[in-house]
């Protein structure tokens, strides 16, 4: 069994923005030769997430304003308070919704593709953007 | 290291609907021969989503209720707002937990068996049905 | 490809908690002696659950504040309603967040190192304690 470890730069321009990376990522995918087994996705930051769902712009912002409800942007979090004084680190809202989607997800390959749905993207979920991201993508199998 | 794909078929009665599908995925393992590993469930679908919890009716009654309640049925979404006329695709709220709850989920296999704990079954979660539905279950080990 | 599977032992006091265990995993890990591959966490309990994020207490409240707006623990739940004689389980809200975080997720190794980004910490999620519980750390690759 082999384990190939590839690198993705996704460049963010919103606060909170949802960005298809499906492309991306097949195309690692295919570079690395393997055919079945199973890819998984690792984001390392602790204000950005990653999930799957359809290609839909507007679905993309009804996600993003169901995130804020739960964790407003501007809400009273101790997180923000310690950094008062630092715009950047207002971002305790990113940090708490990174950690109910979490930074991962493990798709299986078949024949050299992802078990992909028919309405199935892999979307980036930036919540403290604009920023330039790392997505470490890990294909493991034959 | 051995990998066995197979396709688990779910029908679902209800709109929201919470399914026990522990011992198919266990029966495909058994049948995989894969005694020591880790199973990868994929569900491909954009509007349901798979997790693990108690076999508790109650409690699922409890966890869907808590769903709609942090994504309505009824919402004011974008993504209904486009194909109003459409009876079928009214269907936001599903995709938005989709998106939380994520369709995939990976558990460690030892002696041809799950590492469940006594309270764990793995849990189907319909969200825009009824629908007959796919789970695809990857087991890989030796 | 090796398995190497261990299992972590964590006590919180706390009904609602976060605990940080990175070093445990780590030290799992470099015991394991795998360089490259992945490691996947799994909490065999219903009611605790697992995510990554910042090692920051005060952020942690701010995680569990939140959590408990999404499932308060004095809501009306029927899984509480059907034992409402036994204090201990009055925990419908761990069930129910539990569903929402889930118990698993998978980290990539490299260099004998998870991935981990500058401030990722992995972080138990205890929900119903103060009790002792148990991570299995399964660690794949060569």
């Amino acid at each position: 069994m082999k384990i190939y470890l590839a690198e993705l730069s996704v460049r963010s321009k919103e606060r909170m923005q949802i960005i298809n990376v499906t492309s991306e990522v097949s195309g690692i995918i295919e570079r690395s030769g393997i055919k079945g087994g199973f890819v998984n996705l690792w984001v390392p930051h602790t204000t950005a997430a990653i999930t799957v769902n359809e290609h839909d712009p507007d679905l993309w912002t009804d996600i993003l304003v169901t995130l804020e409800k739960v964790a407003p942007i501007k809400g009273d979090y101790r997180h923000n308070a310690k950094y008062r004084w630092i715009p950047g680190e207002q971002n305790a809202h990113a940090h708490i919704l990174n950690s109910l989607i979490k930074p991962s997800i493990t798709i299986p390959i078949v024949n050299g593709r992802m078990l992909l749905g028919t309405w199935q993207s892999i979307l980036f979920v930036e919540m403290d953007g604009p920023q330039t991201r790392t997505i470490q993508v890990q294909v493991v199998g034959e």
